[in-house]
């Protein structure tokens, strides 16, 4: 899933002595966001891109990499990956600085005009303009739905991995069937300096969507009593003292097992979620972001919203759509960064200032 | 500028008893008239072509079919003709039927609700759909803007040699300064059997649009004595018993010579003209058609305008804003079509139905 194209990935936010200023930020890097970047970038417009997965391509990287896509516009098939490495090469000459991992959690209107925006890692910014290009929203794990049992989260409960080595020698109960929950299965069974003390898996029924091989070698360890795999779902757990010592998991027979613990990992995938982009302000219609069809203008002047998020009467949520309206709302743009501006349309077939900006040579001609 | 995959060309009218009865039938066979026929084709709606270039690609082929575009989104660069090669590709599944090398010049309302379209070369539809992709209209010869001469057209007056044996043997003015003017004058010269009796180029400069090689090729010959070169406009004219026997020509330096001739060829270039579709009843505005923004239907319903010949609130003529105004229409399209059938958006990446129709296989996954 990386991307061949390595984009220009902004240092944390510490680097930062205060709010970054510029002309645009970008919320969400999937194939919409990321051409937001190249048509303001035509008309000179800077921008900044946010998104809370770690890398650029949105809903087509994370949901399908591989799949063919058939009806981008003169791209008789692409994949998600093809669509999102070219994207990027697109953008390249237009030097879009990203900042990923993280979701904008809140944006304000500035005495000035300009809009305030910070994320969720901290990292803030001035800018005059703001994109929502968000798609359905920011991918957050699907959690375990066990009363009571969030307030383990983070402690003994988790959904991400992000050090490995606070698992190592630990009693670990993994839940999910996916490439997630099996690599992560495999890595902490394995000789190493994360090897947990014990690992049981356990999965809704006797069938993966991880990959075939990792599969085949979890029931090799299975088998050679390295872990254990059970069929089941979690349905209850069990507590002493604060501390989650056991969850109860009820197999397709009906009989509820205790499978006790130290640390607990779930890996059932990503959902996307609106999340805060609710409380900014903006007219939302059935958790879709209203725009006119002119500059696909929310109703906060200056921020605009494109792609699958947003709503006007005929939408339909196709790449193609917000990649039209990423055009139309830079158009929209301009006012706000270049208030004495004159813009008009070029093309880049044959306006040599187009070809300054795109780094290409203007061929010569009668 | 042949395309690599060869359409489905009709045969000429005569071959059909009757008007052909079909879904949809799209005016214009340049790149969002190409992908109008993609977007109709996902919906299980069938379509004929029609175009006044005997190609597809329409502009971007006619006018620079090498140059580069660089705003396709997700293509960092096409030249025109790899676009248009790219979109017949993807649109091959569908089988289009293409109607070259004519306009269409009828289109009208029947009582039955569909619509009975002519073409000028006499090809008959009855459509339940007209879908507009007419670009900036059909490209027609420029000519030769000198009161009177019109009266020749097509009998000593030619913009285009269609067969070249009607000039053999005869006293030719050919006035140009392009590809076209230069080719038919080294074809006219030299041996063969359509060897003109005498050959005289006529440019407004001393300077070609037209190959290098072809300059220095007709140079040389002027330099044999083959055939002679005036630089010079054509200001008038001297006729004789209705027959047109001599044409004005002056030079830069003021002074006018009588040039007599028997037959005029004019390449002034292509220029395109809105023609017949501002007399079909549909509302213009500055020589567009005005469209709505939820299903770029015109003011008669089950006519759609897509791409740059039509306008609306915000409109920028960009290729990428035509391949979204198909999407739209085509769903536009949906009630005309099956008025009794539902139609819900599906992806290309996942429908099994829309695999179907694309002619490609359905993934296995989990």
């Amino acid at each position: 899933m990386e991307p061949n194209i390595a984009p220009n990935v902004a240092e944390t936010a510490a680097a930062h002595s205060g709010p970054i200023e510029t002309d645009a930020v970008i919320v969400g890097a999937g194939p919409v966001g990321l051409f937001q970047v190249f048509e303001l970038g035509l008309l000179e417009i800077k921008a900044h891109v946010v998104d809370s997965l770690n890398y650029p391509g949105g809903q087509p990287v994370e949901l399908y990499p591989d799949k063919p896509i058939y009806d981008i516009p003169a791209v008789p098939v692409y994949t998600g990956q093809e669509l999102t490495d070219n994207l990027l090469k697109q953008i390249a000459p237009f030097e879009p600085t990203f900042h990923f991992g993280q979701t904008v959690t809140t944006v304000q209107k500035q005495e000035d005009g300009r809009f305030f925006v910070a994320t969720s890692k901290g990292t803030t910014f001035l800018t005059k303009t703001v994109f929502i290009a968000a798609g359905v929203g920011a991918f957050e794990p699907r959690t375990l739905k066990v009363d009571g049992i969030e307030k383990f989260e983070g402690k003994q409960l988790f959904y991400r991995v992000r050090d490995p080595s606070m698992f190592a020698g630990k009693n670990l109960v993994i839940a999910g069937g996916g490439d997630s929950a099996l690599d992560w299965t495999l890595n902490f069974v394995a000789d190493g300096p994360n090897k947990a003390e014990s690992v049981i898996l356990i999965h809704r029924r006797d069938g993966f969507k991880a990959a075939p091989a990792s599969v085949a070698k979890m029931r090799e360890l299975c088998d050679q009593y390295e872990m254990q795999f059970i069929v089941g779902q979690i349905t209850g757990f069990e507590e002493k003292d604060d501390r989650l010592t056991a969850v109860k998991v009820t197999g397709s027979d009906g009989v509820t097992r205790v499978v006790p613990l130290d640390m607990l990992l779930v890996f059932f995938g990503l959902s996307p979620k609106l999340g805060p982009i609710a409380d900014w302000g903006l007219e939302i219609d059935r958790k879709q972001i209203v725009v006119d069809t002119e500059k696909f203008s929310t109703n906060i002047p200056g921020i605009f919203a494109v792609g699958d998020i947003n709503t006007y009467p005929g939408k339909k949520k196709l790449i193609l759509s917000g990649f039209h309206e990423c055009a139309l709302a830079a158009f929209g743009a301009v006012p706000f960064v270049f208030p004495e501006k004159k813009v008009f349309l070029q093309y880049t077939t044959t306006s040599p200032k187009l070809h300054k900006v795109l780094g290409v040579e203007t061929p010569v001609f009668d």
